[in-house]
């Protein structure tokens, strides 16, 4: 690019119109001058040839992505070592970008492809990248429907005020037919679970068919709001072939499941977008194959880009990588996919977000501390299923653990007149 | 987990029916064991609790996945800086593990919920993992179509046999109207180009209705076909939401595209295989995300795995980043993804492998001599329609420099007598 072409893609906040424009936070390492390797980075996500040969035009006021912000410094080699880039001149860059959507329209895969594609990741000098973060104005939000129920909803379908709410992964997660896989459900309920849920990887299986699960999980569901006097919903995870979405949502629901779960990426966001048209019940989002581009912070998509989507896409609840080493997350990580389900949207209305992985009556405090709100689900497997008291025991441990913190009593203080707290502080709590 | 819990999760090849199993390659680093923590990947990815609370039972000779092969090494510290995991003990590893399809079925969001998702990518203790292949026994296999043309098909259509099949993406990509868009195909058509396409970023934009565009080429194409006496395709680019896939696809090929383009991630394989079962003409493929999690050899998925998952989709060709450092991809991994294309896979045909970046006259030859075979499609955008004489003399560059290297005569000296050729060399090769 000459200096010229290089200018072409830069452009002010104030000589553009907002309401024509995503912006695009991108981090990356770059070989050479960090201006041109900017101005590459719009040229190839927009308009990579701007002109036709022998005619004097110029496609990119309209339809260029132009560099607002830039702020480069210099590091003495890539943070990850590369193939295709020698390592000569390397910055550390962060740009804000304004890419034009009039190019693509208000069509997730679309839009997925042109932040996250060869435009992207296929740039000249570029060999580290990372889509650290995307903004939306209200005329690109204005054509998507987002949750149908949100936290509100949720909350007046559980009759759950002013507490999280409690899920609860049915485990053996796979294994099991449904005749017991159903009991371990009814016992959890009984215990005090608003949502006993199917595991992400149990799905529609021969050994297992999800019509049979949700008839029972459904008549469980039912029994035990009876029996407590509380509402109770069974989550049935319907992830399956796009064509199978909406078939398995209308049975599953037909047979008693009170909310679907579907694997956002794995089904694909453009999926959801369908099924939430038809569905009738809550949607709830669960994040396999995310992690595979969102872990490192020098490379891939950061997860809280996902959690845009998912909420754009009409997730009533986020389940993400919560706290704790397990997940591998940091800690400011998911804090700001928190952030991305709750914060302002427009009229997209929040989801709530579901931080998980290896909780228990023992993580609960530091849990809740943490998201700094009510406004969360919690998710434990083993806490409330591998209890040593079983099930309703688990789900109690959890229940007793969030009277106490309600109450602000210290939660081993509390556990000293609550055997079910007590196992359960004993079995998951730090030894 | 004990030493025995560990041993349940290991196998012999000779004790497994193959057929009740996927295989799968990982590499991983990680902290402690690397026993230990190959079997915790097995777990997590399959039954993560293989009992009830006080019933002796055990789902793991059915329901496990098992570890056919281990081999580690010592290493001093992560390739790549982590959270969440101290570096103690660390070891590089590669394991080969038996997953029971079983438990999902022949489905491809649960495939990949189960071999990408949280099970692979938050195991304890490794932070690093990438899925590196995965083998897909026959009783698997056959539940799905694969391509319906595959290359003996894409060849039938353009009668164009012993040959790379020449591909072009239409440049300028974003921002011309339909009917100097179409245009610049026919030229190119005209030069020699078998198939001319849209650009994976242009779909059915308001400025560039797709059935317009389809009318224009689809003509442009029959035109050309007649003047030249050689069949031509327009590969029009349907990605778009799920569900306006297939009203895309008929309205474009009743307007007269041949094939249609469709971004295999954003979009969704399970769309993809949805459209297949539908799709009257060639499926193509474009690689927009891939590279998001497909960089990095630590880290992720190998870009052949979501080849062999594209081309059990059905997709009729494959475009992938090719050779040459613009497009970052080690030359052994464009020639993994290759094979994945064209080695034997049951009754599932072959899909064309269209390695693409950069390409032009210039960088011909040295592509088929890596390809090795003349089995492979040739893309190039700004070779063709960058080429200082225009379109034609683009489309006529590439045919001349293939005569040549179809003669045994080297592509510089054919250009003495062959001004196209000429000015593509010294427009795009080497300076």
């Amino acid at each position: 690019m000459t200096p010229d072409d290089v200018a072409g893609f830069f452009a002010r906040r104030q000589d553009l119109d907002p309401e024509l424009y995503l912006e695009l936070d991108f981090t990356f390492e770059c070989a050479g001058d960090p201006r041109e390797a900017a101005a590459h980075l719009c040229s190839e996500q927009s308009t990579a040839q701007w002109r036709r040969v022998g005619i004097d035009e110029d496609f990119r006021p309209r339809f260029a992505a132009k560099v607002l912000d830039i702020d480069a410094a210099p590091r003495r080699e890539f943070s990850i070592p590369v193939a295709g880039v020698a390592a000569v001149n390397v910055h550390a860059v962060r740009v804000t970008l304004a890419h034009p959507h009039g190019n693509f329209g208000p069509r997730i895969p679309n839009l997925l492809s042109a932040v996250c594609g060869e435009g992207v990741f296929f740039v000249p000098k570029i060999p580290l990248i990372r889509l650290d973060d995307i903004r939306f104005p209200a005329s690109y939000r204005a054509a998507f429907d987002g949750p149908r129920f949100g936290i509100a909803g949720l909350r007046e379908k559980l009759g759950a005020h002013g507490r999280p709410i409690f899920f609860g992964v049915i485990k053996p997660n796979i294994g099991l037919p449904p005749e017991p896989f159903a009991a371990l459900g009814y016992q959890a309920f009984l215990g005090g679970l608003d949502i006993a849920k199917d595991d992400e990887m149990l799905a529609d299986a021969p050994w297992c068919p999800l019509a049979a699960r949700a008839a029972l999980l459904g008549e469980a569901a039912r029994r035990a709001a009876a029996e407590t006097g509380a509402a109770k919903i069974y989550l049935a995870n319907i992830t399956d072939e796009v064509d199978r979405l909406i078939p398995l949502h209308d049975e599953a629901v037909a047979q008693g499941a009170g909310a679907v779960l579907v694997n956002a990426m794995p089904v694909g966001l453009s999926a959801v977008r369908m099924l939430r048209r038809h569905a009738r019940v809550p949607l709830i989002a669960h994040f396999p194959f995310i992690a595979s581009f969102a872990r490192l912070p020098a490379y891939g998509v950061h997860s809280r880009v996902l959690t845009r989507l998912q909420r754009l896409a009409g997730f009533d609840a986020v389940i993400m990588p919560g706290f704790g080493p397990r997940m591998m997350t940091p800690e400011a990580e998911v804090l700001d996919c928190i952030r991305a389900c709750l914060e302002p949207m427009g009229s997209i209305l929040p989801s709530l977000p579901v931080p998980g992985g290896s909780d228990s009556a023992a993580t609960l405090e530091s849990v809740f501390r943490k998201v700094g709100s009510v406004d969360f689900g919690f998710v434990p497997g083993r806490g409330v299923f591998g209890h040593p008291g079983g099930p309703a025991a688990g789900a109690r441990s959890l229940r007793q653990a969030w009277d106490a913190i309600a109450a602000g009593v210290p939660v081993s203080e509390r556990a000293a007149a609550h055997p079910d707290l007590a196992a359960a502080l004993k079995a998951f709590g730090p030894h």
